[in-house]
């Protein structure tokens, strides 16, 4: 019942660094991913908790990723390299995330995933409990959705009394599986992950996943047989749609700063 | 998966002007194209995505659209004149929509129209998809959306394997077709589109069907039969209650200039 | 299908003055009308339709109502004093509201009543439109709602193609009706109406009447058997919560002048 | 149907003094329990309604509460002292809270409780009064909630036609009973209360109570079976958790901060 800082399953956040940080990335990654962990927050994909990470520019085997804290608070300092083991580089003592195992196992898993949201939002959590339900591409902003996300059953790779958390590469390893065929994976009773070829992709599906799992939450309610895009047009969407990645961004960005400049 | 800022099936977004531009707007009619973007953003109809355009004042054969952009960030300067094939005239190489073929078909096939909102707002998209169900009046303020919308199925003119986007003079035409006896249209896994004869309507509208939507979803998850408007009540509904629309108006400028002014 | 500005059923909304207004009421009653205004746009019960009249305090023959405009945006002078016919004695040809009439009619049947809220909040309309369900008080700060609020039909009054708008003294007299036994009254395909024995009570209720509709349109989705508030326990709520209806409007007030001071 | 602003059952809300203060609590203790109440009604647990106690750092026989106010605009100086009784010691006139004896009586039964939240959260009401429906553990962030909370029908100590409000101490032992095996009790056609350990584990439950509640009301929607945490996945969540309840916190605070000094 009480509280408790650490965690035993991962052993404790405060992780020791465990090598030397590779080059300096880029600032304009840093840049990017710290204003991507604004924008998770406004866009209300994660509260305090929740977590982006980037593959590092200049070495594949790492990547960045804040110290444990709310992404809506995130600044460039917080920024910390880890192994793709999840041990941090240059952490410094700080504490850093008991999931960030999710990060390094998918990053080893597909070399084309360049970014990493995991979150909690609020349309997706209850897709994630109940049988025979899976979320699938319901409008063309989520074609990468595709024909039905898999469901993560911890259960399965940790028992049934974990706190459900990827507290371990174990766990990670676990998750990642079900990365093979799939940009995202839901959770059960936990949230969901989602993967992109760079941050502003990641950032996009993690806010159009939340909006198809809402659309899909009311669809369902109604009775009658959803029509789902079809294979071919979740390709084509992906294709095609994702092409204007850009256009929200620039608007996430202007508000992220508006909403912090007051 | 690598996004592509190019779109296969509607030639480049780039597209090459093609004509002479007509004689300037009104710079009245460009002020409520503007702030109509705004609104249309303030009060959720749209996000980075969806567009509004308003016919040439001075020609009928031509009309108003920003360029590429989400719409609460675009200014006079955005706005780009077309022809009702959708190809831009003074664009001088500026982003335009992929779906500008929406505005052009529709303003084509009906000489009334004055303006076209297209959209995903939230509760309309679920309302797509369901099969046996149709978006219908259920309030009085919304009586335009009459006793049933059409649902455009995009697989009937183009095939199950596009990006639903209405990316060509072919589609857009398709999708005008359904206009001839309504005044909005939902669009499967996709969204709608409505027509006003004035800007202040289409915007009135758009904000209406949304909230119709709404309470239609919830009403039919209660199980019991509901109630729609009948036939005379729509009509009297948009004669009487419509002409009202200048008081919403001139609410959501007030809006959009106190959030622009901070 | 092209709006205007009159009213056909109603006569022109730009009524004649047909008296010599009462004395001038009490400045704090003023006051209070227009806060009340701003509080139900800022508590999402009205948009840029809906209003609250209250009875003239030295005429109880006569009430005060804005002139026609939203009422987020209503200021003292925009006030208007009426007769319960409808007729406005102080209008100087500004144009006043299509259904005033609800508010004379209700007066005139109710002489407890003090004032008056119309509105069209989100979660009231599916509650007016499906066969068998009546909203009901499920809470004990919605004590007022009862053993099941009535449903008014305008078909019964007025036939089966109005424009669902109490726009005559007839109408607003057979809305009037239902309010013998009830302090709330739903209308078909439009919204409620709600009444007090002071401003802050009417606005109280009007508030906690849209979560009172929300509690039960989620509970009755659950398929189980919901237990409404008992009838003793509605007339114990209505006597000792609404005791405490100071404490919610001391919050209002302050938002309201926060958020017009900026 | 006239309000009344003294409660007949729980004799006045302006209750007399009944003993000596005990020695100040430290100030840090007054200072969070002052933020909580803001950080409550800024992530809409409460609206005008609710409230949070601490237990006194120095004396365990008595509880700190706000006088009766909203949650939003308390200060520092609105703290009351409390005995368990619910009788305070420093109100000096000042109108007190009708259900303060829901602290009192919560204090007495659970000496390890050193926080009391009581709201009317809005997805928590529906889930109060469906019959063979029970809130439970949902996802990792409300362990707490466990494998089902008990729901206190007020009709079983106080009769069938009560205000609903725990306004005694015979009704506030009544629903403490509820706490021996439990943290969080529903309360039928009202709310909830919720316990901790501290004023941010109690804040941080009261916020996710109302997530659970939210994401089941929606699985439960879809038809198929849920499947919620386990009892040993629920301790686990708890332990490990709940171990992050700052992270949270410091990010409500600066929240807090920035709404109040604009």
């Amino acid at each position: 019942m009480c509280p408790n800082d650490t965690h035993p399953a991962s052993g404790a956040a405060d992780a020791v660094d465990s090598a030397k940080p590779g080059p300096p990335p880029a600032a304009a990654l840093i840049e990017d991913l710290v204003v991507a962990n604004h924008i998770l927050f406004d866009q209300g994909v994660v509260d305090a908790f929740g977590h982006i990470s980037v593959r590092h520019d200049k070495r594949p085997d790492r990547f960045l990723l804040a110290r444990n804290m709310a992404p809506g608070r995130v600044a460039s300092e917080d920024i910390i390299e880890f192994s793709l083991d999840g041990d941090p580089v240059n952490a410094a003592g700080r504490r850093v995330y008991l999931e960030r195992f999710i990060h390094g196992e998918i990053y080893r898993k597909r070399s084309d995933v360049m970014a990493v949201v995991h979150s909690h939002s609020h349309s997706v959590v209850p897709l994630t409990v109940v049988k025979g339900v899976r979320l699938r591409a319901i409008f063309h902003m989520a074609g990468f959705v595709g024909q039905g996300a898999p469901v993560f059953e911890i259960r399965e790779a940790g028992g049934d009394a974990t706190d459900l958390l990827i507290s371990s590469n174990h766990l990670g390893r676990a998750l990642a599986d079900h990365f093979v065929d799939h940009d995202i994976v839901l959770m059960r009773g936990h949230g969901s992950t989602v993967v992109g070829g760079s941050i502003r992709q990641a950032v996009y599906r993690a806010v159009y996943a939340e909006l198809n799992a809402r659309y899909q939450l009311q669809a369902m309610q109604l009775g009658g047989e959803v029509t789902f895009l079809s294979e071919g047009e979740s390709r084509a969407c992906v294709q095609n749609v994702e092409g204007q990645v850009q256009r929200p961004w620039d608007l996430w960005v202007e508000q992220a700063r508006a909403r912090r400049n007051g």
